[in-house]
């Protein structure tokens, strides 16, 4: 997928919508994908973002020793794929190759972007002292990709029990904020 | 509207698709309104949300005075009086009189639910340690509230500048995750 650069003070109009997400970490000479949706931005620029990836997921200990990972955002058409990231573990299988997704190389960090998500943000954990408590890790977000062709993007956002709600049309109001 | 008690186990479905909410707060002898979306749960039960609430904004002193909020998810129909709280002040005007909606009386905490939204979660401060670097508050849902006869709610999700994603269709997938 064509991908562009995009502006990092610009990366929040991404994850403040809410969508499921896919974590991509690199450790221990493997590539792991996580479906996550508990985030939620906590500065615009840098762009900071925290995000709750749980211990009992493989993705935990790699982002704990390596600090770094990509946030994949999927959209409708890749829904099948993501519920079965969701699924499974990357300590039985290797999911690029289960879910036929493609890695690409980042620029800043060793874990892959996924080629098929419209959207790619490269992160590294630059605070940890959450992480004990809430498994909540506090990324910085160092570059972001795009596929502008998509300027409504269709992504998903878990309403719970495998309910998945798809974003609808967009609406333009007079709002002062940000 | 006519409200039902929601189960605690099940606040998550209604936060984690990413809706933009709006955080009441009652101190020094008034009621506020503020309009959020940088918030994402952190634990299923009892339910537990952070959420960035900045110091810039008059809520924040009530919520840190008064450890105790409502968070209030409103729909597509409430978007213009969404983004007029979120254009305003509670310095300078009573939200809830220049908007035209409804307090009504919590159970656990004095800040008062918008009758007018169709869930009202209401929420107590239980860890203040990230609120000095990131304004971010860790809360714990107490008590939820529900019109139940809302099945697919017409949420609206912020994509920045004024512009909102409301929700589209659900989708069932197989889904194992929570």
């Amino acid at each position: 997928m064509a991908k562009r650069s995009f502006p990092l003070s610009h990366v929040y109009r991404l994850l403040e919508p809410g969508p499921v997400v896919m974590v991509t970490t690199a450790g221990k000479g493997r590539t792991n994908i996580m479906t996550m949706s508990w985030h939620t931005m906590l500065d615009f620029e840098p762009p900071i973002v925290g995000c709750v990836i749980s211990n009992r997921n493989y993705s935990f200990d790699i982002l704990k020793a390596t600090r770094e990972c990509v946030i994949n955002i999927p959209t409708v058409e890749l829904a099948k794929k993501v519920v079965g990231c969701g699924n499974t573990s990357g300590r039985k299988i290797d999911k690029f190759k289960t879910f036929h997704l493609t890695p690409a190389a980042a620029s800043c960090v060793k874990a892959p972007l996924i080629d098929e998500c419209y959207a790619n943000l490269e992160c590294k954990v630059v605070d940890g002292k959450m992480v004990a408590k809430y498994n909540f890790f506090i990324l910085e977000v160092l570059k972001a990709w795009i596929d502008r062709s998509q300027k409504d993007p269709r992504t998903i956002h878990h309403r719970g029990k495998g309910a998945f709600m798809v974003a609808g049309e967009t609406i333009k109001l007079p709002s002062k904020m940000k």
